[in-house]
């Protein structure tokens, strides 16, 4: 590793940061420009998989559109490797959580990533991205529903068993 | 974006975290030296509002002082942008929650800082702070009490609902 | 700091990652090459302390291996300083939260880590490693039972006033 390295990663880190933040601002415009044409995406165990900016989009505005869904979506633990002058591997540690207020729950997890990267005519961008949860849980926010384990990393293959946001 | 930027962006983070770490350690001494004299807060949405590295630390004093309001503030993700050899700008992302006994709820959030440094005699400082709410929620400790939400970015202006703490 | 000891820290980092990630997916052989032979660790203020690897593993095995404890430990706000070229220290901020579907709780707690590091024919260790509470509360999952505290900073000198996992 050498600092001339270090700049690379640093540039994937701020493009993960600006995807992260987009994500919980619902700045979907903005949000393409951060993958490259052929991305695909991978989310909760592979439960929602989509090829291509459109559709990752088309799910983001779908299932995370509204403003009563709440979200901050956190990530840590930047393991970033450079696998080439022009791509890098990454794998990040995630904590979530949503309040959704028109179904009355909070929905909170931790998992992990593991994302693919491309640098095209100087920019890093988003080639392949997903996780898989260590674990999520629904939490009725009613006061006295107790929580409800929804997905995890040994039960359900880091996939989780909620309906579709949005569906 | 040099290996020698990445320096000042190591030395601004490292700021920033050394803040972070005070402010939960309740160190308001050790504090002061992190701010410019012209520092200026801006912390909930503007809600809490002050000029001065007195201002803001008379704030935390009364505010966070008691060993009975347990914090944990938490950064993550910097966007750090170097606008020139002695001034930067930082967004960050924050979670954080904290357990007041005294008062008998908790109260957890997320948000999004807006910074800028100043690089004053080699050192970095801190010139402007402050944070919007994505949500914030205030959840009795009783066993009964559902949670009640008192920000959120679409709904408040990312300001909170909640009485001034120290109030 | 120079381009070169960005480096050093980043590397550090890495081996932090590492260790955080292995620890929630259960990847005990794999941590075992993260410590020096003279690893010491002193967990929770000191309630849980180990003196080498072995010793540590074996705590981890037992207190964290079920797969009915499902955790997410997250480190953040590094502040790390090379105090040779072989040797460095760590500070770090901790959010965790377990749950644990065998005892029907969830654990969740803030803490900083105090950590050691060497560096041993050119690979990064952790030498020491502990962290001290700030706040730590159990939350029993059955939607009636308020969250009890069972550390603080100021009332219990950051250890945890659980009976040790696995006990």
């Amino acid at each position: 590793m050498t600092p001339a390295d270090l700049v690379e990663i640093e540039l994937i880190k701020q493009l993960k940061y600006r995807y992260m933040r987009l994500l919980d601002q619902k700045g979907w415009d903005e949000m393409e420009a951060l993958f490259s044409a052929d991305a695909e995406a991978a989310y909760s165990g592979g439960k929602y998989a989509f090829s291509g900016p459109d559709a990752i989009l088309e799910f983001f505005r779908k299932a995370m559109g509204r403003t009563s869904f709440l979200s901050s979506h956190r990530v840590h633990q930047p393991e970033i490797r450079l696998t080439s002058a022009t791509t890098a591997t990454g794998i990040w540690a995630l904590e979530d959580r949503v309040i959704d207020t028109e179904r009355n729950i909070t929905i909170q997890g931790a998992a992990f990533y593991d994302d693919e990267y491309v640098k095209l005519k100087g920019e890093w961008r988003i080639r392949r991205t997903g996780y898989s949860r260590t674990f999520e849980e629904v939490c009725p926010r009613d006061g006295k529903s107790p929580p409800i384990l929804t997905a995890s990393f040994w039960g359900t293959a880091g996939r989780s068993d909620l309906p579709a946001p949005g569906s």
